[in-house]
């Protein structure tokens, strides 16, 4: 069966595409980060919301605030990625929404007035929005590095504030030397899908 | 600034693909949804966990018992697109990390002993994953129609068991008549990333 994707997409987003544990040492450049942000941004989410939010983290000041949080087997690598970048949601996701989804504006009241709704939402569509980010680090010929060992309060206080709540950081930048593991097995077809 | 992805592949997925809600009477077949699994099985996830299950709406029975199910808006579509999966989370992955995670088989026990941090694990790696399902729908060059206007518990206690969660019902097929809105707008660059 052949997919409609050419081959080369396909090898460069998914198939040949690592997670990448050493980084090559040239810079990452924001007009990269704009690329990147302006193909995934038309990926779906519910209500066309948008509660992904990123922090580049640019400066050895900075980055010397992220580094502690990191569990220790992750801070070599995020001390020394071209760019490391937080993905966080934003909890407060709805005030956008009259603009986002013109369709239904009340969405905002109908469905968000709660913060436990938010909360809910924003985590599964920034979620998604970060899966989007991730194969768009790829699409743009980059590698990422996605890590969830680290310390999710610390990095909260240190960056973001009680409105929005980290969701993993991530390196970026082209793979440097024996940058990855050999690939680990996947789940065969028939235990993740069934028929009714 | 030129990404690495071939613009065609860039539009297929993300540009010119739309959020379909009518579909053309062309079936999807098993061999398209394994064609995309087949694909998407190599996108990251933390620890290489694979929690995403797909559940397929195939017989005009199992349908009729999802309808119900779903809010008002979604009800027509959900009956009349060509193929209709259930996106869900097994909150039991971690019985599976030993095979998928060879380099550290202990992950199972030393991060996921415990339900909570399961579930929070499967919901934040299920959610990529079903991001990722979603793009591979577009890479096969059919429309998806995700949804999450139903009644979770009430899908998850007719197809699923207390082991998985209902992230997301997905309509696939070939988009129909007047299928989609006109593209709503997007947040710009400047509204989502700083740099710190």
């Amino acid at each position: 069966m052949s997919l409609a994707l050419d081959p080369a997409a396909q090898d460069l987003l998914f198939r040949e595409a690592r997670t990448a544990n050493t980084f090559a040492d040239e810079p990452v450049s924001d007009e990269q980060i704009q690329a990147i942000y302006d193909l995934v941004k038309y990926a779906p989410t519910a209500f066309n919301q948008s509660p992904l939010r990123v922090v580049l983290i640019r400066s050895e000041e900075a980055r010397e605030r992220l580094v502690p949080h990191m569990a220790e087997g992750n801070q070599a690598k995020t001390r020394t990625a071209p760019l490391v970048a937080i993905l966080a949601t934003d909890n407060e996701f709805h005030e956008e929404l009259p603009e986002l989804f013109p369709h239904f504006p009340q969405a905002k009241d109908v469905f968000f007035a709660e913060r436990p709704a938010r909360e809910r939402s924003a985590a599964l569509n920034g979620s998604l929005q970060a899966g989007y980010f991730l194969l768009g680090i790829r699409a743009a010929g980059l590698a990422a590095g996605p890590m969830t060992g680290f310390d999710f309060a610390g990095v909260q206080k240190e960056f973001l504030d009680d409105d929005h709540t980290p969701l993993m950081v991530v390196n970026i930048g082209k793979p440097g030397e024996n940058a990855w593991y050999p690939r680990s097995p996947r789940l065969a077809y028939e235990q993740v899908v069934r028929t009714v």
